[in-house]
């Protein structure tokens, strides 16, 4: 049995290891640590798994939780990806695992969450994307949109109703606030709530590219209530017949092993104590899509690693003209060191972030920074990386093509790589170029 | 009704032009033409849709048909994309309407075909793969790899027994020339011919990747016999029961709107007067895959163009923030600027390549640079335009999603575009650098 | 002794070839002509120092005068420009030697200049920059800005009285826009104009960067008369002291081999008759400045084609591990074949920019694109190019850096490359994107 | 007065801090460190001069050193570094005055050196190369190659007898390895050591590309003795006129600010005791290049940070079109925005390099990571910078041009970037693809 990560956070863990055989990345990783030996100076030979030794930055704690959520991710999600993908189905039972493990909200403290440092959550997206980022996104928008959302702004009575039922994955959450027609630019707004004679709101308008809304129990939904934005807790339960819709969108080009859909809201109501008490502006939904996208800059280096262990897989396996592998090509051996490097310095800037958030000191811009480089350069990463295969790429089953049809997504949502190029240029020069 | 090409070709086309509606671009296309404004002397404004002028340097048949290509495959093809790439299912029934306008085998004179120039040829396979690179590939199969190497190598007997049948899209031919663990390396080919005692050969071997074999008539197979490569036509009707298999592939990352498949012989009959009589060794085959990549460099940039088109559609009408339409961002208009200028080079080199093979001064490394670099570009324009959606990109109804996916195929297949830089490499020092 | 140009347009060459030993890039760029070997159909092998066939293109008299213009290059200027790049030295005799073969204002008609065509004076641009960009940069002033604003813009009497003097390279021009504080922006120009009681005008202000502006006996200055932009023949030897300053600029970190330095006007005064009768506004320099940027077009090319040149010799001379030559890595073949690919794809775009300006049908985004892209991609290849040379790069004598510094100059005068591409997104979209 | 860094290192610092006037940079990086409001959980503010807030996790020490080194590069190297690369000038008082501050040899304890961490060595080194990469070139030989190749293979007696005049900068040492015609390749060496009948040696050949050379008291030359490679100490007042000539290389393409020169050894005699007394082969150079890549991977940051600061102060001075700042186009905040991300990324990678490094970890292999990346991106940002300056670019005033030529050699030397890739590829997949 997978061990939950609060396991390892109880410091119960110690001398026991899971039981259960590891896959060999994992094991390969772990040996890498300053734990296992620590009193060691010796140089230590150049691992590709971990070309600039993360391991050694990390705790003993952290390393365990790492352990727990490769082990899981590769046995349990990495057999269904391939069909999932295929028929854009998302298991639902994903989520109720992975809150029996504690890899939900798993930095927020107390209501049956983790409570885990952010760089161990840095690592649970990581294992998870390394698999899929349609299977990290449905974890990202439970754990860091929603949850991460009620835990920042919601009332303590919002936080005892719904934090412990969405740890445990019991119940699903989506959050509303890109519409139709303003991708990059929530501040124009249509959803609007309406305050009810009797006490409470009625929300109509439209969302698009809601990930996990075809299966929310609450959609936290971002609307303009006397022209402020606000956010509500709209419960599927509580709302009658047609006046909350969530369809699915299909025939996605990627990230097809999450669900996305729309939200239509038609007087949909929600009672005065699903509000957001204080949060006003859009200063509540961009606090939690940092907390995101945070999430994002830790999980493509996962997508792309598993791209370079693969593609460096069947380098070596592919034999060519005189009976040499792939691997022996100049023009291969580049690809796979350019890739490497990325994901080696995509990772130290990841940790980094951690750390200072951990500590109270990031600045979203900084965010903005390593999401759309580690973005950025998974992406480009994954695509040289896809050239290697030749013809065969176009098979599904080298699982490359994947991750590149998704990364492509990650490089847009939470902030278009070119938006955040100008937030970083406005950090640096003082100076708005936003037309 | 659409004017079949081979009526352009006679010259009797003159006055009369297609009744049917043409859409804007080839009528956009058509404005810029030499023939249509012969005196003016005028600046040309700049057009969007044709950077270069490439118009100017077509001969009036050129243009015509030039249109017929642009309205058969806007009018039938592009409806049926979206279906096609969604159930990678590709109709039986687009040869057959190709046939009866003369696309297939266009440049061989005689025996049905419509004995175009190489650049009315190319303008064909631009036009088809603005559709759909896969719509392009199963063209290509029967034009320039089966109907071109019967037409180069066949006997008089073979080009009158396939040629017309296939000219009208009645037979469909595929290439079997890739084995499963020798992609980029024919020459180790393990398919073989034994000779019969009674005359004619037993074919035995594997083939994969290759386009339209699950719905082929006639597979053009290239085997060792006596440990020599030779080309066999070998006909379906003619096979028992379990000696010529043609499973599709499925699940493909890429040129979904086309069949693929593999090629399974064993002891595939093969009468003797459908070996290809003189032709011996990789030339056989590595001539008709020169057609075919010559083609593909005017496809990709077809497919390119469309990507242009579409972002940029879709850059005006999409308003954000103050109102402004993303057409107003410059990193918007650079990648526009950038894919524009690559469409309108690659167009100039194809054309050059086209006028080069009608005069028969064409060098193979000629081709493998165009190939490569148009391919190259095209992909890389495409997936910079495919940003300019945003998030909405993962959307197929795009269609953008859909050509970078294809293009990344096109750019492994036919000589992945590392294999034709060190033919090049080769080509220029004279140094041999494969491994 | 080398033929001037007029005596191959004149056509009096036909049998009769220069008597001095070409350089050997110059025969082989012949043997590939049409003209060579008409009535051959047989492929012809891939000639690296023409990859796409460019020669047979050109028309005998275009081959010839490029033989002119290489010999010239190769043998009078190439062993000239290590010291004078090194000094920042530009030797004056060069104009007058240019002169002599008919090199300056090759395409203007009558008054002594030659009369070639569009491609042939490419072609000639495209000899000077093999070499150097920076003499380029000296005889295009002459000829496209001065030399061609005057056939332009010029009365008959001003035509009469400069033309034949600068043809001859006896008398030298430089053309004064540019100011100190508005680099890509001459409409907020600031030198004055003031017309004078007794007839004539002073002008008065500053134009740096201004190319042979320390050696011209003439300044074309362009300076508002009334708040608008007239064209002014400014002649040094009417200037009493102190009223014309042209101090050279040093320390430039590129094209050292040419002069560049500021006109500085304080009461210039200039006759009645040197000001250009008729055109206004910015519509009289940009017309000249599209014509230089059609040679850079071209000239880059040049550059870019002796950076492939060097690469290649050295990557073949230079032995490394187990006595392969550098060239055996695929590393090195992937440069070379990319810059090759990029130096035959820019002529021919060159080529085809100069028949359409010949026909009259180039529009000036046309010249922004072409100019764009081949500066770039000079600048890029030339950049990977000098990494063939490794340490031994940082040695003059390898000319490869020289030409990078170069080529980054020509990227970002007479528009920067970005610039370029907000007028081509422009053009694209019918948005305007500058700030 | 600066400050000797030993004064920091011996804990004496304490309280009080350098009196002299710190320049801005300086006291800015200086007020994001933890020791400046270590209390502090509020988010940081951005700074654009430390994007991801390196300065947290410097130590107090490490923060002094920083100071002292920025202020002595920015107020003594800064005023002379363009009439040094003008001319190609080194000044040689530069060693002594580095020697006086420590930041000679400064990881070495004992024998008059500092005694640092790796980490506060690199911060050094980034702030000589914040000033010019020959600076660092010069400062890095004496350190890392020569100083540190005694400590690490030296015997007592040749420690004792060289490091402290070095560390004084009294002597000056230079680096023999790479030999005319095997830049990458030290292995097929061709300088000898002859042993003599009396004892000691005398040393034959010829040594490139030294930097140092022409001024160098004492040259570490590595010589094949009986066909084994051993190193040896050359000391110029040992050699008798005609053994040993050291002739300065001129006419560079970059590094102009530092000596480059040749070591011709004819019978140069070495005294016994001047040979290391126990590494033998390769090992022994590599170990001290492979410190020296440890710096330049710091040093290369430098040179880019000094690059955005100048490419930012100008976009916000320089104003066009409506009076905007160039700041204010997108195409300039994106440029400014890469490069800081490769800066802010880089930091951090070579911040990992030294942690390990301190504690014994480190990886060769790490370092070609590092190196090759920091370099690559270095180079790579420097030219999109340069760029912002549009036309000025050819004035060396605004230094961007210098970094730029100054980085382009750093990408080449001490293992081009293709080397490293290499190494890469054969740490990742096993497989060897040196040609």
């Amino acid at each position: 049995m997978i061990r939950p990560i609060c396991r390892h956070v109880s410091r119960q863990l110690a001398s026991k290891r899971p039981s259960i055989p590891l896959p060999s990345l994992t094991n390969s990783l772990r040996t890498y640590s300053a734990g296992a030996a620590p009193s060691s100076l010796a140089p230590q030979p150049f691992k590709w798994e971990d070309p600039l030794a993360l391991q050694t930055l990390l705790t003993e704690e952290e390393l365990s939780i790492q352990e727990t959520a490769e082990s899981y991710c590769q046995e349990r999600l990495l057999p269904r990806v391939l069909d999932a993908y295929r028929d854009e189905n998302y298991d639902r039972a994903i989520l109720t695992e992975m809150g029996s493990l504690g890899l939900l909200g798993s930095t927020i403290t107390g209501h049956g969450c983790a409570g885990v440092s952010q760089v161990a959550s840095g690592l649970i997206t990581r294992a998870v994307e390394r698999v899929d980022s349609g299977y990290r996104s449905g974890m990202s928008v439970q754990s860091s949109l929603v949850m991460g959302a009620i835990s920042e702004h919601g009332t303590e009575e919002q936080k005892e109703r719904f934090l412990s039922k969405m740890a445990k994955g019991e119940s699903v959450g989506c959050f509303g606030l890109t519409e139709p027609n303003h991708g990059s630019d929530p501040g124009s707004m249509e959803t609007v709530a309406v305050k009810q004679e009797g006490g409470g709101y009625k929300l109509s308008g439209s969302k698009t590219w809601i990930t996990n809304s075809p299966i929310s129990d609450v959609c936290l939904v971002w609307a303009k209530l006397d022209g402020v934005i606000r956010g509500f807790l709209v419960e599927r339960e509580r709302c009658p017949p047609g006046t909350l819709e969530t369809p699915p969108i299909k025939h996605k080009t990627g990230l097809r092993a999450s669900l996305t859909g729309m939200i239509h809201l038609d007087n949909a109501p929600v009672p005065e104590e699903n509000m957001f008490p204080d949060v006003t502006g859009l200063r509540g939904p961009f606090s939690c899509l940092n907390s995101a996208r945070y999430g994002i800059a830790w999980g493509v280096i996962g997508a792309l690693e598993d791209c370079i262990a693969r593609a460096r897989e069947y380098s070596l396996d592919r034999k060519q003209f005189k009976g040499n592998p792939l691997a022996k090509y100049q023009l291969i051996q580049k690809k796979l060191a350019d890739a490497s490097t990325d994901a080696a310095y995509g990772l130290l800037a990841a940790y980094q972030l951690g750390k200072l958030k951990d500590e109270g000191k990031l600045a979203p811009e900084m965010i903005s920074m390593v999401k759309r480089q580690n973005c950025d350069r998974a992406l480009e990463g994954a695509r040289k990386l896809q050239e290697v295969f030749g013809g065969n790429a176009v098979s599904d089953e080298y699982h490359v093509g994947r991750h590149v049809a998704n990364l492509f997504v990650t490089q847009t949502y939470e902030g278009q790589s070119d938006i955040h190029a100008l937030i970083l240029g406005r950090a640096i020069t003082g100076v708005q170029a936003f037309v």
